[in-house]
């Protein structure tokens, strides 16, 4: 079980199968965000359509409602949700910070103030992973702290070592032998303080890593270089999972970097709000042009959305405020992340991956490649 | 085309088939209101799945936007919206009415505003059928005014006189001959107009006719004597639309009464809102009780909702104000009101309509059934 095995390399990108209890996840993959063990609109059997293999649900949005002990009598996510594949569930920490009112980090855990009903909730790593055995999901994140940016030097280390300890505790806390624990490197922008984290992390030996505490407002010329270095210090032989990173430019160019696994609420936020990602870059549904359009969102795109619908019909629907619209949306953009990982998969089978990512650029930035996306895949720190 | 063949006879309940060019309706069938060219929330193959036969489409709202231009380069409602079948569209009388503002009925046509940018529209008879060929459903609707209720012997006579003359009108205007047109009888809750607007709308010899001028806030004790009254008054030998009623008990009564079509908002709305048809009566998903029940919506349904999900999770979502929510409670509420039809077909083909009735009754009125309805399912008068 979670064993995970790199089936091809081109440069540092590879390609791999991890094994979980609900079924393989073949990387490198893009996982949809069921926040609160839904994606938004979509059925389950529309994501298996699409090519979803395994999704994320958030546990501080399901811890308070409607909490761990009613999912856990439906046998877990998958019972509960009607997803019959694989889950990740984070570990609270992140959504505490953001989400959460007054909140207070101690050595303990966190304390914050539901956004639902005002009351006091002290999460800890055994809390969290106690609320995770509960919700069920193959993959289970320890507990952390997510420091926000800017940060002081001092502030990420602090944290990064409580982060340490509580992933210690997580560990200990951990009971069940049906689910992998991914520790998550945080260190922030900070090279040194990325070092430490990476190698106490990597001391552990678990069944696969995350790469945190990025995408939370840093330059593109900050971010790069953190994970470049923290994909390079994980194992290769263990999944790499960047966390809450979802836009097609930063797929292609952390996949790159050997980034194995992808999460982000942006693919369906941005299909409730009208834009579908296409290799031409983002196409702004609520503008005047598709209103009269007749061809597809993407004429290379074999969604539902793509093989029925023309771009008129589904503006028409966005400007009527119909529910099928966010919906066929949200779908398009997850089909085309999930196809995005599949051509960049084939690319590195046949070790061509930079050549791709170089031809697939020049199109989706229309000729003005940023230095960062040329960095990346060109694997310069 | 656009025969109407009876297949089974149970008193006055019926049987039947419609053939139009984008196929077969079995009737009796309840059709699903596509307000702007989207059943809200659900997919063409979804509405297929669950037995929808055919779509009712709004001509008011349609011709407002995305305009019947569009959707007629489409190649009609079929090509727009995706749903392969038979489509019906209303005049947008009704809809004048009821949305438009500043509206003024003339011997010309209805004036009024838009509700949508305000602009002066004048909706004649044969403006609303030339939108209706744009739109291309296989059913149209004659140009009718539905008056409000309560309202005088007099105005309903007057506006009556009126529907016939923009009913000639309707017809005189109409070009396609791969389109039926079915008039709609008014007359209110006034026998003797229902007996005045019968007789002449009869001699029409039109493939099918609406029954109209109902469900608009009358007692169930005006509205189905106008019922029966009319649906006598039409021919056996062409297809019963009775306009804008969905409430399951609504069904049951007027198909002992020989009506075969019917179409409402009902089930999407009341499924948005949180509510779930069955055959213990309405659901309120809303309340506590279903937030902790592991069993289905209705464990006799086969809808996708009712074979994957708890109530618990439906009711959870419901709370979290998640889409899947609202479109699950819409598809399983259509679903219902399409298992109801078909149990109700299999009740007249073996000849016990009344008996499948008083049984269906007994249930959902928890003991009390209403002397309307009694009198219905008993066809007194």
């Amino acid at each position: 079980m979670f064993e995970f095995t790199v089936s091809a390399r081109s440069g540092r990108a590879r390609t791999g199968t991890f094994r979980t209890p609900h079924g393989d996840v073949r990387t490198p993959m893009f996982m949809p965000v069921g926040t609160q063990g839904s994606v938004k609109g979509i059925s389950p059997h529309e994501l298996l359509d699409i090519g979803s293999q395994i999704i994320l649900a958030n546990t501080y949005h399901l811890m308070l409602r409607p909490g761990p002990d009613l999912v856990a009598v439906h046998g877990g996510l998958p019972g509960f949700t009607a997803y019959p594949g694989p889950f990740l569930t984070d570990s609270g920490g992140f959504q505490v910070m953001s989400l959460g009112h007054m909140r207070k980090i101690t050595e303990e855990g966190a304390t914050f103030k539901s956004h639902l009903d005002g009351s006091l909730i002290l999460l800890t790593p055994e809390r969290s992973i106690g609320v995770q055995e509960s919700l069920g999901a193959d993959i289970i994140m320890a507990f952390d702290e997510c420091p926000p940016y800017p940060a002081s030097h001092e502030y990420v280390r602090n944290s990064l070592e409580r982060t340490l300890r509580w992933l210690e505790r997580s560990l200990t806390a951990k009971t069940r032998s049906d689910q992998a624990l991914f520790p998550i490197v945080q260190g922030g922008i900070y090279h040194d303080l990325r070092a430490v984290s990476l190698q106490a992390t990597v001391a552990f030996d678990t069944p696969g890593f995350a790469i945190g505490g990025l995408a939370v407002g840093e330059s593109k010329e900050e971010m790069y270089p953190a994970i470049s270095q923290t994909a390079q210090g994980l194992p290769e032989s263990k999944p790499r999972y960047l966390m809450g990173v979802g836009h097609p430019e930063d797929l292609v160019a952390a996949m790159a970097l050997g980034v194995d696994l992808f999460d982000c609420v942006y693919p369906t936020r941005t299909g409730r709000f009208g834009y579908a990602l296409t290799d031409d870059g983002r196409l702004n549904m609520n503008s005047s042009a598709p209103r009269q359009q007749l061809m597809p969102i993407d004429p290379e795109c074999d969604c539902y959305a793509c093989r029925h619908y023309t771009r008129a019909y589904l503006a028409h629907l966005l400007r009527a405020e119909e529910m099928l619209a966010p919906r066929m949306l949200s779908l398009h953009n997850l089909c085309y992340l999930h196809r995005l990982v599949e051509r960049a998969s084939l690319a590195i089978a046949s070790g061509t991956y930079r050549e791709w990512a170089e031809e697939w650029a020049a199109r989706y930035f229309k000729g003005n490649v940023p230095a960062w996306f040329t960095g990346a895949i060109q694997n310069v720190d």
